[in-house]
């Protein structure tokens, strides 16, 4: 029998600029449009999908930080550029990088590729369809900005200082993790 | 390193109720409203997903046949109890029967639950989330009802003959596939 | 120079079956797939918004409600048939009856037409895209079923009891209202 | 009785930047999260919804393009600044204005704000909400890039000559339009 399903998980990986979060997704007939491509929104669902899978992977809990009243993130601004079309079935991989890590707010940039094939270590890249420098502030439930947990911001840091730390922060969930 | 990420992909296996195909979700904000629980209407999306992975799996190319000007599958009729909520970063199983097999249509019964843990060869199934039954119409550019394809069906007839041949129809992207 | 724009709002009549609100929409980019016609799931939020501009045009105040702690409407069952599919640019009207009040939820049945044209007093509907039976219960914020309050069951029963009656449910946003 | 429900429409108007259109929605339960305020990529599908108005006003008819296979607009590139949250029942009122006009794209900027309050000829503005530069290009089927077709860049010429031509755009189904 096959491996039982799993949920949508990333990991963590060394790329050219430094740390990095991987993520998959693949394109559903929900994500397109007529035109029959994926519809330009949809790309900052998945973005947003591979954020709250990296913060999770790190141990941050935004539904406990939402059910105590702490706060939650909210996108504060986004420039995307959209570089190809991706299609029903595509599958598409989602790298995350942290730029800059504030007080109250991060700045991550995030780029969606379509893969070509997977092999053991190894990630074939396609074309690059989309890409977003985004910032996200943590607020308050009254919507005024406020510090993130400082045990947030000392998992962001670890992630910050190499990849090779970053096995320890694998999930119980994760495909294939011993 | 941690495994790399992989598309969200299900697998088939035997039910109580004869063979399965196994969907794994997650709940993100995306998916939520106000109310702090998933918005009604994105069930219909997982489903969605869950249908396009098992066809995927069974070698179905929906992409192809739109593309050939073949036809579609249309959601015909749906009938969907809420039994429990779902909320931000649960895990949610999704179960797909095939009901009946026609000509031109395929009558689903799909169930969410949420997952409570997963071991080797064995997952945790927590409370019932949601079930539908749902009937699939295959429908020509012009809308009208057209046969599905002959390969199409006799892959569906395959799968309802039993899982210990589903092994066959594994996905190269499966996680965990040998 | 035009009429300001409005939002987006509905108004009480007589049906053959009795009193009705009327909801209009227009199907965008957003709410189709590659298949070039509305995503099914879609029209679950088009009833949506139907069923919350009626609330509202009977002052009943869900998110008074929802930020008070005190509960929120919740679909339980939904039965949805598609008949015919809707179109980029397609204008809608969706009909919405209430059929059983309950004392803790509500059966409504909803029917979604396209829209040939608009004239004085009379709206031309074309063929008829979906119809829904709905049940939506009023939940407290703990996911347990609550009576609705005493307010809203009477804004409901004034309703049934008649669309003459209904002008006096007139928004001040409605566009055209003397 | 009441007016007979219109579907979204949207009108031309002079602002202090020049001729503008402007589109109102109503932040509804499909448009929030979990954190209690409209998700942030659903500003994305307002802001079509307005562009989608504005093109239809101007006799620009996409599906009829689209379906003749002459091409459709994609969104290429998009900043967007969120300033302020829209909650539920929200009255939200979008501008959109052309900021450049290319031979096979257009630079558009628009504003969301809240409305707080509408008034013969008037509309009062509440906080601003979100702010985005979008530019969307025209692109052949095969995803190339194409001039725009001829009659519709006359069409936007005309309306960036002055509002004061903008009532000839009026559409037959635009609420109050004599």
């Amino acid at each position: 029998m096959n491996a039982l399903p799993l949920p949508p998980s990333g990991c963590f990986a060394t790329g050219a600029d430094g740390p990095l979060h991987l993520y998959a997704v693949r394109a559903y007939f929900e994500d397109t449009d007529l035109s029959g491509v994926v519809y330009h929104a949809n790309y900052l669902r998945w973005f947003e999908r591979a954020r709250s899978d990296m913060l999770r992977l790190l141990n941050v809990d935004q539904r406990a930080a939402q059910e105590a009243g702490e706060g939650a993130y909210a996108v504060a601004e986004m420039t995307i550029r959209y570089a190809a079309p991706a299609r029903l079935d595509d599958d598409v991989l989602i790298e995350t990088r942290i730029e800059e890590l504030g007080a109250a707010s991060i700045r991550l940039v995030q780029v969606a590729f379509r893969r070509t094939g997977v092999e053991e270590n190894a990630v074939h890249k396609g074309p690059m369809l989309a890409q977003a420098r985004v910032r996200v502030g943590f607020v308050a439930p009254d919507g005024r900005p406020r510090r993130q947990p400082a045990a947030w911001r000392t998992a962001y840091a670890q992630f910050l200082a190499g990849a090779d730390q970053a096995t320890q922060f694998s999930s119980p969930n994760q495909p294939g993790t011993p």
